[in-house]
């Protein structure tokens, strides 16, 4: 395996015994496609039956990146001499002999695919329990009601930053504030909030009661131009570095409060599925799922943009947050009362990566 | 505060225990702009009564550089959660929060605002005393005089080798060689030179007399077709990194080189501030300022472009100088005769070095 | 001399005690070139008189590069100042000043210049025992028989990992399988090979009997339709990193396999000289000589256009190996059949190491 020079220090910041995002399902295709997850070079490709594998990313002949060869009938072939591997790593082709040693091979990480995603284990390879502990969001199999389409940033700063900036709304107000985030700052940021310790991770909901609907909200959901709602943000941090979002709004009356559950208003989703490339950059998976337009196409694909094109305003003040926190890592910082969530979700994760150390 | 890598080797180069240029006074408005000073980042703004500070480029909750935030009326507000220090570094406003703990706060530097310069103090903010130690440059003020523009170029060399290279004249004829420094070279390199130390560095002229003036000359200040003038080019370092530069000529018989204080002839003023960005590199603040057609502002825009052009040639030489110190730093060197009164502004940067040494 | 930060593990990886290219004759011309040896900058010129010297790339006076200066009369000039080196390194010229004291000048590397190329002994000056170690490749000065183009590539990757390149021949029908060594991927993978040891390297020749002619041939040789021809592929590695090679066909019953020396038939020649600019990178000196159509320009420069377009997909290779070997320097690798000749190239790369690591 190829460990990057900061991997030491890494291992307290990440855990690899866990299932983390490695694609969407539809980028893994029947070419290589190379990623790193976790400081360690990964080569992902769909074999001849359609099958996903991850594969370290280096032929064992003359350590070639094997994102240079081409997926045959046998598996992953080297580009450079020929020399062949199968979805399990093992050698099944050396051009021009017969035996093949018993010590050519390279390593293969478990994968699953599931509601278009693939998720890969960095860890022990007999530590991958399946899928019970994965994330499931089977809103990403329901396209009839959750019309959605996949993208993915690379970002340059940690994986726990982009969470963290999950985890605490009140930047809408201020990063946003030439987008969505417009308007009225400290109303956006007084919203009643109540967070919740989960058994993997931190539940919370912010609540905006008879407020008048965002502009967004009135074309997407078709409000009555003097109408009034309730409108929720709820998110859940699922460790290691999952977020669901479900954003919404009913008109006052309905019951919001009470149950979100109900036909009309508008409502989204949003899957964001945050992995650790290197100790400074992240993969991070992103899909925003339709629940308000679902037979508009064209709305689907305005939504994607729109988010996509506020992501990027995170992205700029991430990246300039990575760098400053790299030069001066020791560097006080002071909590406020708005971290209550981002302090719940470090919490969360770092009980999970100390129950884990010991079984890296 | 913020330290990059390089920080404790540099402590033997330079003194924070001075009065550096942050910026020209126009650069500075209700907005940050961000430089660095010494390996350490600082975010310059302007408050809503027109008074220039400087702050530490770090926001005390989350690390977020500040220079993305905006200027209020209450200072400078972070742009990731809305945290907001005033110009002392106080923090003064944490949104969705009453109370402010009492290490909420940003480290604030000593500024002044004198001549069309911004200052700025990098050592301890108490031994800040004031304009005593500012160098003194007039004529920024008088622009019905000496009408002029500033610039800054940041260079990719330590703010020694810049001051090096104003301190040794002979790189005219070489580096300049195909533009001011065209023509005569050992002409050029053998003017009579005069080098006096001073108490706060040295003081060096050279004369050319007798000669016939470059064509710039006869251009700007009328000069007859067949005058001879005598010509001086005269250079003040002041520690720890200014260069005050005044040239002229003057006809022959005028007595030039008792006074040069008389109406008429060429006259040119030029001001070099350099402050270490890091170890190897400087931002380099210029004006020159048009002594001779003041009522002409084609003149002084022509001389301008001409210096900037000028001064390019030797960014060149000097960040290869810097790449090949960098990467042999103890290598022997040979100095020469015409190395003298760089010799003795080392030796002065030294002595106020270590003078400063014991109370930073 | 100036040495890059690698230089103590490289000591390992090459001896300086030997003849490398350095450019080709008509790259020194009568202005400064600057290239990087063993990772020692270095500047080559031609004098006054037309003669080839090699100097530390490097001012004794300021450090200033002197790729940057201009070649005189009386040698090599600084760009700075004007100090001047003859091309034994000794300072001629210091301007403004009689005297030049002893320790004024710089390093010189002793030049060879032969066969339209120019050699560099970056070792002991007077352990540069001169031409007997030196490649010979006569059919470089035979221009009516052998008519050929020069060229160089800068690559990302050791010179070794280039020269393994040219040693496994099974690469063509993987890494060119889109040009040269499309079609029967097994059929090349599987010619007739001997490997022989020589006293400065390798020798290897690969044999296809009785095969048709690939088009190129065809085309450049002017075999009939159906003929069908015995195909050779001939190399000598001679340390340190020289690769000769010989190509060719001849029609089957022309006895080729006894003797190769007939007139008509396909002939073409290419000299490969690889000198290592760093530890991971190096020049790649090629030239191919079209010895089946001497007469013709147009298929000399095609020939050249060709090879040159194949090298570049093998740099695209190289420079990928050289960066995953060099984040996992120690990782395990599996030698196979075919890398017979690759193995004895690099014993007797060690060797010659080995044997002047005495004298270093």
């Amino acid at each position: 395996m190829i460990m990057h020079a900061a991997d030491d220090q890494a291992q307290t910041r990440w855990t690899t015994e866990a299932w983390y995002q490695a694609a969407w399902a539809h980028e893994v295709k029947a070419e290589p496609l190379a990623r790193t997850f976790l400081n360690h070079d990964v080569v992902l490709f769909r074999d001849a039956d359609g099958v996903a594998h991850a594969l370290e990313d280096r032929c064992c002949h003359r350590a070639t990146p094997l994102r240079l060869g081409a997926v045959t009938d046998l598996g992953l072939q080297c580009g450079y001499h020929g020399v062949t591997f199968d979805g399990a790593g093992k050698c099944v082709l050396i051009p021009g002999q017969e035996a093949i040693p018993g010590q050519a091979g390279v390593r293969s990480y478990p994968v699953i695919e599931k509601q278009e995603i693939i998720w890969i284990w960095m860890g022990a390879p007999d530590h991958a329990e399946g899928s019970k502990l994965l994330v499931d969001f089977p809103w990403n199999d329901d396209h009839a009601h959750w019309p959605h389409l996949h993208d993915m940033f690379e970002v340059g700063c940690s994986y726990q930053l982009l969470i963290d900036n999950l985890m605490d709304l009140t930047h809408i107000p201020f990063i946003h504030r030439l987008t969505i985030g417009g308007g009225n700052q400290m109303g956006q940021v007084d919203a009643r909030m109540e967070v919740t310790p989960t058994d993997t991770g931190v539940h919370y909901i912010r609540w905006m009661e008879n407020i008048a609907p965002p502009p967004t909200y009135i074309k997407g959901a078709g409000f009555a131009a003097d109408a009034m709602v309730d409108r929720w943000q709820e998110f859940e941090f699922v460790v290691p570095s999952t977020v669901l979002q479900w954003t919404g709004a009913l008109e006052v009356g309905r019951g919001a409060v009470e149950n979100r559950h109900q036909p009309g208003g508008f409502s989204l989703r949003l899957f964001h599925g945050v992995t650790p490339k290197t100790d400074t950059s992240c993969y991070y998976f992103w899909t925003p799922l339709n629940g308000y337009k679902p037979d508009d196409d064209d709305a689907t694909k305005q939504l994607f943009d729109e988010i996509g094109f506020t992501f990027q305003e995170d992205v700029a003040f991430l990246e300039a947050q990575q760098s400053v926190m790299s030069a001066q890592p020791e560097g006080p910082l002071v909590a406020i009362k708005h971290d209550k969530a981002r302090l719940q979700a470090e919490h969360a994760l770092r009980r999970f990566i100390t129950e884990r150390s010991g079984s890296r």
